[in-house]
């Protein structure tokens, strides 16, 4: 019934606060070329990490509903706070199968992590403890710090990622970790990784893991496993904003090179 | 008909993006002391000053049709972003006195100011030139120079205002003027008078101007003009944020001294 409803043609949906989503994007649509995609960032109302718990679910809850109007059959929820704090909410409102970004980081960074594991992400999802929670299940016994950073994002939005001072303020952020004997940092926030070059030069030692590609080979294998991979013809991206699409399409290119096309606009 | 619908003991509605505006709310607080203030705080959407035009017209209506639910007998938009952008939605909406914040902060600049003006503000606020026009109506011969600051706002939000990071991305965006032959800076954004210092040591040579207390004493006279003062007995204070009141709790008191006791919530 689900995979009647929802058949291979129907569009994945992702989502995020803004542009860092498309990190995810990039990562699936390199892995998925057949796959059709509609991204959604909600540019009027980012950022969310430095925002309520309820406030978050309720932005989650009113881009699942409005994905559903696409008649996504899976939603990658592209956004580690939302990952953090709403998955529930994002299953309940879409019915269809939803991942997020936390399990997959996790894995990649327990493949290699001995001594210990940093993670970076935004207020809320620091303070939800979504990674200590999801990497206890796996190592009881690995030391983990968890740090908040919650200026990566609007600085990352601003266009700022390429500037002297973005690296002044990872080292405000960073700095103290350098000489702690852990090996290994999870970029817990989807905008980090448009930054991971910085944040490898202020932690040199340390390895840094970013978690789009295990969340594009993850959703490979899980639309396999339902029977929902489209096999064949290239498939379309879709690109929806909450505000105005200038400035979203600028950073897109910029900073990922990614040429979006039309964008539309959709106002909660 | 209108005195008698809004009377004397309605409250005065000032509202911004977050806790910005409250900068403007001490003022008035301190200049009208029997009046009763509503103060509305966008925390759920801050910034403002990053987003589209058409985003901030919106929000504009909708606050404004929500202070209409207290009865205010007055609004004073204590955003500059929204006093550039969306005077007019405001006022259609409300259908009470309107006043903003450019008009008081340009004529406190003139008093002074001879050789230019700097004025600083967001993105939206700079891109409106809502200042230029205001300075020219008035002086049509002095320099101007806009500047925007985006990431003031963000930052300050995030209760960094005292971090020695914050002087370093003041320096980033400031210094170049150190060294111009212009006078003056008008704070045109309400948040900014929260690193007032911090800014008058990157530009030690130059008039900061804040337009709070202008605002307040041009709000006493239109109050007296219309025959709306409220001259007896302490006015209440109330507050409304759209996100969890814990952080603007938080930072009222730390930037600004203020204990706003229960703060209600109120999602759009």
């Amino acid at each position: 019934m689900l995979k009647k409803r929802n058949g291979s043609n129907n569009p994945i949906g992702i989502f995020d606060s803004g542009i860092g989503g498309l990190t995810v994007f990039k990562a699936v649509r390199e892995r998925l070329p057949f796959e059709n995609i509609v991204y959604f960032g909600d540019t009027a109302r980012v950022p969310y990490g430095t925002k309520s718990k309820e406030t978050i679910r309720k932005f989650a809850e009113e881009i699942a509903r409005y994905l559903k109007t696409y008649k996504v059959k899976f939603i990658v929820v592209a956004c580690n706070t939302v990952s953090s704090l709403a998955m529930d909410v994002v299953r309940n409102v879409s019915r269809v199968p939803v991942i997020g970004v936390i399990e997959p980081g996790v894995k990649e960074a327990l493949k290699t992590a001995k001594k210990g594991i940093i993670v970076i992400g935004t207020t809320a999802t620091v303070n939800s403890h979504a990674y200590r929670k999801e990497i206890k299940k796996n190592d009881k016994n690995i030391a983990i710090i968890e740090k908040p950073c919650p200026l990566f994002v609007p600085m990352v939005e601003e266009g700022w990622a390429d500037k002297a001072i973005m690296m002044e303020v990872i080292r405000e952020y960073l700095l103290p970790f350098n000489s702690l004997d852990y090996d290994s940092v999870i970029l817990g926030c989807t905008h980090y990784p448009l930054i991971k070059r910085k944040i490898q030069e202020i932690l040199p030692q340390k390895k840094i893991i970013d978690s789009a590609k295990t969340v594009a080979d993850f959703l490979y294998f899980q639309l396999k496993k339902n029977g929902l991979l489209k096999t064949q013809l290239k498939g379309y991206s879709k690109f929806i904003v909450s505000d105005d699409p200038k400035k979203f399409k600028k950073l897109a290119y910029e900073l990922l090179k990614l040429k979006v096309g039309d964008i539309s606009v959709y106002n909660f």
